[in-house]
């Protein structure tokens, strides 16, 4: 192993790939654990960057680990993500002082390294006349996931003494039982989900590059040594961690074999491995903008924060709505997954969303369980998702103003069918994946389109109604006919023939063992048809505008200008029962509609709705402010799309607030990227090609973006000031690029350069006798 | 030591007397450990019920120690109290199985026995076919503050098979850094505090009465044995923690000695004990009330609490605002103590009464300092204060909507020194304790008049002006001439005025040796009648209102029945800067003034400004119920100050919030009792006697109530229904009753019958000729 050199901690230069913090603020440290934490989809890293108080080792880290769910005592409880042992503590003296404890210590500075996926910290300590400088790096390898690292260079810049490195492991969570410890390994069992984590570590200490310098002395993990003016010492640590089912035998062998890997390439090895990683993942995703330097970090931050989420390589855990980087919601997987965070993955890294998919597949079990539970067929998913797909939603939780509340979402918040549908769709669309379609996306296509088959009942009227469920708006519970649901149920069910048919044609061999496996038959997917038809959808015709739900219309008007300075969501303002009984929205609904299925509204009807819905939304979830800005741009409204890019951006970036403890909104930063990439490019799918229609703001003088279609990479660069857009197919196949109604064609390795047209589109006016758009997507 | 009988594990039969918690819930468990907390001026152990998740020991519970105060790291930190070790820890077993952990266990069955001071718990566990019934009490002894004690009683209801009980203690808080430790005695030190907590323990288990019945196993603290149907075995642990100042020597000693002294007595002893001493307590100290059941569990919850948070022997530590029951406001202590408990103890129990203003005594030269640091003279107490009365507000906090906000109160919110000699002339209007005006009273009386006379500032309209302060409305800061600070400043000088007088006239020499340690002379303290006398006050003459401060009135007006419904303060609402730049007020504020000093507003003007205050005031602190709840009883209202009344006691009690996890409100709990005895009542205070002047709320058949006065113990019953109220003097000389204009002469042992006159007491209306009364309190 390399002595190792200086660069390694040196943070990018570029501003705008780096998150700092400099010094302690002990009010905003929660915020701060969420924004620096790091992640590689499997392990998560809290960024603590203060001194917790009294802590002998100056810090409290959290080590998430995905899937590590257990469930505590009591009726009311479910699987929660439980916290791994942290492997991160540390305690440096320095003649006798402990450093980090030093309440004088000097320009403590702490970088998010976003380009290289590192925690960077430097420290400088003064103590008894002597000068220490501290640095340290910390990664969870993006090449090797089951592998964290942890390096300090420790340089006395002036006197001299004896330096000290004590590491331990801190107590394990309660919910940890020790089941074996050796030197080496350390294993633990979950209470009841019968679980099992393994942790393996490998420390080495050198002095000025010399190994062994420090000796090991009277306590296991304590290294001493005497160090003089400009010597410097260095500490590294590497550990391992592997869960597994305890049916399934020790994850032991595995993280040793693992450990013993990394240890081979060496510290330096495993830091530019991960470098390299990150490499790729930053050519696959990285989305540049010229003229807009806070965009451009907003949206580097949620791209660091999606990539690191995400783990192809395992496809049973999915993405929680905090990722790794928390664990409020208990590690819970909900539609934010299917709805905002797959569009990055599927048109930027095809395995990790297959895999997250897969996550989908592999809990169709738990989802028909709960539809025949509840009296329907097909596979109803759960609104919260954990290990094994059953609904994990709590039946109740403490509310912002600290009352206890009933939490419905878990029996009435059925979209979320039709949203894991959604997902599939798209990612068949954007990949051209035959193999997962034929495996597994038809499967769960079909069994939920069974579900809303079910689910809509015929009445006198002739139409089929939904009855009691919960939108997208959750203000509003045990609503009929709310039309997002009903629009993407009627969606979903077209789907489950187009998957049919599709099956039918492509593996008839295949189709006939599906259909054979789950009962269904020709006429039942023909009575599909039928169903999807006579859906209620609240939509009317005269006005183009759809009601969100039956008597919504109805409701008590509040003017939500007169509450622009509250500072808490809008329920907590007028109080459940009255917010239940007005037209306050709690997120994008109607508007979500317009943002994921355009073609369902009528030429024109788009901004009838949009304008409708906008004033009555309050914002009242992070997931609401990206939706608007999303519909916003592709109505070519882009200075007010940019006002909801940031404050979506704010969400996980504004300094003010304190909100984040909990961990950053995985499901704002996927809107954040939806809104630049589907938004402002204006990107569309057809069978042939894709759509673009840009419309940047206008401090965005360019826009660049890798993406995939198709077993594609493409880069497609839009340069507003020249009116003109580039599109590159780097590898694949020809393919057509639509601008406006012309229809270009692109050659493998070719630059297509295609004017734009007048930037001021304008808003085509509803008019009733149009027919709707038909394109899908 | 006698075995025990059933009887002590049964909680005392009247629902009144008893709170009680059946099942777990784990949501409302944070409250339910508030709640039920048990304390005793020194000890206060939180009552927790639900098992806590994959805690092998079962629960989580929290013992916190008066004055054990550390700091942690951060220029932000300030003093906190720390958690003491859990000295309840406890591991059950039955034939290998976790008896606490067992979900299917039946009839978990917690109640806090008011009248007994004891946490009691029933549970019956059913194991491989076997039933095990545990019944637990739990106190911290209200005869020796220093002792806890912990009992179980497990009998073998079916089945047999062994038994283990495991006795740990939980893991300090890592500010507690271990010193010693040996079998009997463990010794911590806090990080920087300098303080050290000393804890010593004695188990003892037997099994069908007999000792040793269960033998130590292979760990310390582990005892099995094999027990078969109609077995029971009990087991007893006492422990005995102690304080002291690091230079002061060990603690240690003096903990083993209370031990030793408890354990001699044994545990029967010990609860015998405790139960005598809480007996004395409600014969102090008990409201009875006929009619409202309701109200009279609130008011006996309300003096648990009172009783359980004040310690007569320790003059060095007061009543935080959750008192000992939870880690809100970190320990420290408000002006919730002076004017809202310290009526409370004056009046039952004068020697816990004294303690507490000595705590401020020994905390003036915090306070000097304090008024030096910001240029002024005297004596500005802590608006936050912990043990050694320097300034421990925190600069900044996270507010409802997790926002950081900075907080002014440290410097802005002054009125404490007024209310600190409120206080004190409280309690020398009600004892007549001679000995503590001259060794303490008088010099707080004095520093405080001081502060103020400097405080005060003359400017060129003659007047002497507060400028930049905040009131008890906290919405507004910054404010110049708070009508509350400036009338209890001018009061506080009056009172520093009649002060030196007592003492020049009673203790020459003494006023001497004050004078010249203080540095005060004649002329200084001629001085304040200009300055109390020139005072700006706000108090409009021709309409009899006070402006709640300079500028109010033109602030803009809000309806607050629009807001009804909201579930979180105004301010999170509007946003702070609406908020204060609008009239909504946090707390009563001129409405406390009224509570207070009745005599500030001349004859009439008390309803006008209650009129005028109360409908703008939005109750955004657990404080401010209550003050209207009194200043509304002394009007006359009975009906609306019962319903202030209710809400005050729903604070701690009301069945929907998760509110408490911080701990029960102090301030609301000695409001509630204000309001019923000073309020309801119409307790005051004359040269010769008290004053009454009884109106109770129509459901309140009738109201019970001892008293101490000026040496004397006395029994006050109204009995509405008969028209009358019953004096009694149990103990003391001979005294005056006022009742109406009427005066009555009451000697000792007598019970005077007093006949009300008519129950509707109309209030005066006001005339701006007429004079303002001149008693005081």
């Amino acid at each position: 192993m390399r002595r190792s050199g200086q660069i390694p901690f040196e943070p990018t230069p570029d501003p705008a790939w780096r998150l700092d913090a400099v010094g302690d603020d002990a009010l905003r440290e929660s915020s701060r654990q969420s924004r620096f934490a790091i992640s590689n989809g499997f392990l998560g890293v809290r960024g603590e960057c203060h001194p917790s108080h009294g802590d002998p080792f100056g810090t409290a880290s959290r080590t998430l680990v995905a899937g590590l769910f257990d469930t505590g005592e009591g009726s009311d409880a479910v699987p929660t993500l439980i916290p791994a042992p942290d492997w991160l503590q540390l305690r440096l003296t320095f003649g006798g002082s402990v450093l980090l404890r030093q309440p004088e210590y000097e320009g403590s500075f702490h970088s998010l390294d976003i380009k290289r996926g590192l925690l960077l910290r430097s420290c400088r300590f003064s103590t008894n006349g002597a000068v220490v400088h501290v640095r340290a790096l910390r990664l969870v390898s993006a090449r090797r996931r089951s592998v964290g690292l942890q390096t300090l260079r420790l340089v006395v810049e002036k006197g001299e003494g004896e330096i000290g490195i004590e590491a331990v492991a801190g107590s394990p969570d309660p919910a940890l039982i020790l089941d074996d410890q050796d030197p080496d390994l350390s294993l633990w069992r979950t209470h009841r989900s019968r679980k099992q984590l393994a942790m393996t570590e490998a420390i080495s200490v050198r002095v000025d590059g010399v190994s062994p310098g420090l000796e090991a002395r009277s306590r296991p993990g304590l290294w001493t040594a005497h160090v003089a003016q400009g010597q410097d010492v260095e500490f590294m640590r590497l550990v391992s961690f592997h869960v597994g089912e305890r049916e399934d035998g020790s994850p032991g062998p595995a993280a040793s074999a693992d450990l013993e890997a990394a240890n081979g390439v060496g510290w330096t090895g495993v830091l530019k491995e991960h470098e390299a990683a990150w490499t790729g993942r930053w050519a696959a995703s990285e989305v540049r903008i010229e003229g807009d330097p806070e965009a451009q970090r907003a949206l580097r931050f949620a791209a660091f924060h999606l990539n690191g989420a995400a783990n192809p390589e395992d496809e049973r855990v999915s993405i929680a709505a905090r990722g790794l980087t928390g664990t409020d919601y208990a590690g819970h997987v909900f539609w934010d997954m299917e709805i905002f965070l797959l569009p990055f993955y599927a048109l930027t890294w095809p395995e990790a969303a297959r895999a997250l998919l897969m996550y989908r597949f592999h809990t169709l079990d738990g989802a028909r369980a709960k539809a025949k539970r509840m009296g329907w067929s097909g596979a109803l998913y759960a609104w919260e998702s954990a290990d094994t797909g059953a609904e994990v939603t709590p039946a109740h939780a403490v509310g912002p103003d600290r009352r206890v509340v009933d939490i419905l979402s878990g029996t009435q918040e059925q979209h979320i069918s039709a949203d894991v549908a959604y997902a599939v769709w798209l990612y068949w669309v954007v990949t051209g994946d035959a193999e997962f379609m034929r495996d597994a996306g038809i499967e769960i296509l079909l069994e939920t389109a069974r579900f809303w088959a079910s689910r809509a009942t015929l009445e006198d009227d002739g139409r089929r109604h939904i009855r009691g469920v919960i939108g997208p708006d959750e203000y509003h519970d045990g609503v009929d006919d709310n039309a997002f649901t009903n629009v993407m149920a009627r969606w979903n069910i077209e789907r489950g023939r187009d998957a049919a048919d599709m099956m039918r044609t492509r593996w008839p061999e295949a189709w006939d063992d599906l259909a054979t496996r789950l009962g269904v038959d020709a006429s039942e997917i023909e009575g599909w048809a039928e169903i999807a038809a006579t859906i209620a959808s609240g939509l009317d015709d005269a006005t183009g505008l759809y009601e969100q739900f039956e008597g919504y219309g109805d409701l008590e008007a509040i003017d939500l200008e007169a509450y622009a300075g509250r500072s808490v969501p809008m329920d907590v303002v007028l109080g459940r029962e009255r917010t239940r009984r007005s037209q306050v929205i709690k997120q994008a609904d109607v508007v979500a509609l317009l943002a994921l299925l355009p073609e369902a509204f009528p030429v024109g009807a788009d901004a009838v709705n949009f304008d409708h819905y906008a004033p009555r939304c309050s914002h009242g979830s992070s997931l609401s402010t990206a939706m608007h800005g999303l519909a916003a741009a592709r109505l070519g409204r882009s200075e007010m799309a940019l006002d909801y890019f940031r404050r979506t951006a704010a969400i996980d970036l504004g300094e003010t607030t304190a909100a984040l403890a909990g961990g950053v909104h995985m499901a704002a930063l996927g809107g954040l990227w939806m809104t630049a990439v589907l938004g402002f490019v204006g990107l569309s799918f057809r069978e042939d090609g894709i759509g673009l229609r840009p419309q940047l703001p206008a401090t965005w003088t360019a826009l660049r973006t890798p993406l995939q279609w198709q077993g594609r990479t493409l880069m497609i660069e839009v340069d507003p000031g020249k009116r003109c857009v580039h599109v590159h197919v780097e590898t694949g196949e020809a393919m057509a690029v639509h601008v406006g109604v012309a229809r270009h064609w692109l050659e493998t390795g070719q630059t297509l350069r295609i004017e734009l047209g007048d930037p001021a589109i304008a808003e085509p006016a509803f008019d009733p006798s149009s027919s709707t758009a038909g394109h899908r997507l």
